[in-house]
């Protein structure tokens, strides 16, 4: 039985000021820090030990992963970062007020670029001066790889050749993996390994901090999955999380 | 041509206490993350950018280089951490105040201890406590390769492996590289480096926190090296270096 620990990173500055953040990297706030410093302290608790850890290149997801591994006292455990476990690309609405948004659409529509399984919120233009095409970080990509706007399914096709290539085959060999990512590369994730279906997807919401144990058989089927410590805090965590959108 | 730019780690708690540290794993005091903290903002300021960075499995180095990149808004470049950039194994001595072990064994033995090319300090037994063979960072190397104490010869014939088979492939491939390492791991590059004889490496200090950029040709050899920031003050802080040995 393999063990697989999923952590969406903690509080940002944009998940406290209800901002669209996607693939813009804003840092953790100082609640954010302390959910991942607790993240670690549970682990630790508990007698996790992990071989490799993923994370996204995004600093919240690079940070809340630093802050559990410095309290569980692993900071030197070999850690891979990829742009496959990025944030959602949140389009044109990346850096726009949730309410305002809401407001100015109506809590329909943006439930719909929220949560919708294939409609994706408007695109940037790659000429807007937060497409991401410029940045240092994504120059060994082709140009063309790097989204202007992505829906859940978008995120599922990047997320899952990362699973594939790379997360699969280090915990069929044995290693213990944890991964800090985002929202919805998570929701991406645990819709390929519990079957999620298109429509059912729309409600599974991923709170901050909490880490998501996932215990896979040998061909890596999930027998059941939880998550570590006071389980009705992160149901009311994930609660929160839907509720964000709205005016 | 190529630039290299290497960092000791900030001051350790064990710097401050004045102790023999080697490869106990003792954090940055807040100066040394002040001082990591004034590296990234030295080289970002001078328009450093780097495509990968190294790092030893020891806090006090890996702590360095997250604040030293977060600083340069850097944390999502790719980090990969070898034993082999650990500081130098101090035997017996790791632990010890340096100036009471002065005052036992004379100012002489311990400059011999501390900076004699070929004469490592006492053994740890393999059953001390503090023997690093059951530290699970270390578990997929052969018992045999930890060593119990090491002289600097013995640090460069474990880093050259690194730079041989990691750093200078990276380096000649047109990869940017930066290294947070220690006092003795980054005497051993540079004696290599600068091809300083046994007998003249000994009076070489390297002070913690500062950018030491190697400036290298198409052959890796150097043609000049230099301090980033004021270079009274890194020569002031390695000739604290120098003295921190005696009674």
């Amino acid at each position: 039985m393999h063990k697989l620990v999923l952590i969406r990173h903690g509080e940002s500055t944009w998940n406290l000021e209800n901002r669209f953040t996607g693939w813009t990297d804003v840092d953790l706030t100082p609640t954010g820090v302390s959910q991942a410093m607790s993240a670690g302290k549970l682990l630790k608790a508990e007698g996790y030990e992990f071989d490799i850890a993923y994370t996204s290149v995004l600093k919240r997801a690079i940070h809340t992963l630093w802050y559990c591994l410095d309290e569980m006292d692993r900071t030197w455990l070999p850690v891979q970062k990829s742009w496959r476990l990025n944030e959602r690309h949140y389009g044109a609405l990346q850096g726009l007020n949730k309410g305002e948004t809401a407001k100015q659409y109506g809590d329909k529509q943006v439930l719909v670029w929220r949560r919708s399984y294939d409609t994706p919120p408007p695109a940037l233009e790659a000429t807007d001066p937060r497409c991401e095409r410029s940045d240092a970080r994504y120059a060994g990509m082709n140009p063309q790889d790097i989204p202007l706007t992505e829906c859940l399914k978008d995120t599922v096709a990047r997320v899952l050749p990362f699973w594939n290539d790379t997360m699969a085959p280090a915990i069929r060999s044995g290693q213990r993996v944890v991964v800090a990512a985002h929202g919805n590369s998570i929701r991406a994730l645990v819709k390929y390994l519990d079957n999620i279906s298109d429509h059912d997807i729309v409600e599974l919401n991923i709170p901050n901090g909490i880490p998501l144990v996932y215990e896979l058989d040998d061909d890596l089927k999930p027998i059941r999955h939880y998550y570590l410590g006071d389980a009705e805090a992160a149901a009311r965590a994930a609660a929160a999380v839907a509720s964000q959108g709205k005016a």
